[in-house]
């Protein structure tokens, strides 16, 4: 068995570098990537998932992850939930895209109600809970974005515009709300 | 040099089959792929470009194409927008988010103007014109998702909600509208 082996080079035809394979020329194309997650409301309290895994293990976040293929962004946010929660939802309306460009991501999350009271820690969740918003433990929240999330679900829940919020101004999701640069293995 | 070789199977500590390189072990993580495009207006018209290249080559589209990395969403719009039209646009809104998961694709359709009203076909373009709205050539678009933007875009020139559009009524970008079926290597 080899070892892989990568060199930055331009394919015919395109304009930039890419991974190319030392072995076989075989050029591993890399696409931003797109989180797909929910900001779950139910009796009036706030899902929230702390994690099991790292990044940011042991902090609380949004039922979120990685949009998988042939899904769509709703299908993919029911799963996330299902999948760390066991959380079954009813999925509202797009509360807001969100983009962090350093580590080319793309995030949609979408505001959402549970369809039973039922929930239950998922294997990458160490433990999941409904907070009331007096409630919300905002600093021990796992990334950014989390913190955006549920700052526009109260604008969203106080009557604010159905369209979708964006990054808060200036914000490209490297530093947590009190300035602390995240690492960038703790994405 | 080797001949590229995958396999389907499922890697350690993950729970669904990816593409393993048979020489190295390398893992090619599959993603659905972002596209970032704009329904662009000045003067009262909208900006379309002819498809110089495959898929749907010679057939109208609005100025789009793959989120690269390090970009966000808006920036991306702006960028395929002058290497396919010479465009300088100004970002309104989003518009729209569109899915078609038989191809794992996500859509983010803005809303923009032209800066200044020079354009100019870029090399994936074999034209490039401004149609006033009655003259959208509606049987000559490349892909089902340009039809829904234009309509779309009508719709919020109309004043409707600023809440984003998404799919129209199940469908899931297979079929133009008028029920033909698009082959796979069309997209």
């Amino acid at each position: 068995m080899l070892d892989p082996a990568f060199t930055l080079r331009i394919p015919d035809g395109d304009g930039r570098p890419r991974k190319i394979c030392d072995h076989c020329d075989y050029v591993a194309y890399e696409n931003p990537k797109i989180v797909v997650g929910s900001v779950v409301r139910h009796g009036g309290k706030i899902l929230l998932c702390r994690r099991a895994i790292d990044p940011r293990k042991g902090f609380w976040t949004i039922p979120a992850g990685y949009m998988e293929l042939n899904e769509t962004p709703e299908e993919g946010a029911r799963r996330e939930a299902f999948e760390e929660a066991t959380a079954v939802l009813k999925i509202e309306r797009l509360l807001a895209v969100y983009s962090v460009p350093r580590i080319s991501q793309v995030q949609l999350i979408f505001r959402a109600t549970l369809e039973t009271p039922n929930i239950l820690a998922g294997v990458e969740s160490l433990e999941v809970r409904m907070f009331s918003p007096d409630e919300i433990p905002w600093d021990e929240l796992a990334f950014p974005s989390v913190h955006w999330a549920l700052r526009h679900d109260f604008e969203a829940e106080a009557g604010a515009s159905p369209a979708p919020f964006g990054n808060p101004a200036d914000a490209t999701g490297d530093r947590m709300p009190d300035g602390r640069l995240l690492p960038t293995d703790e994405f």
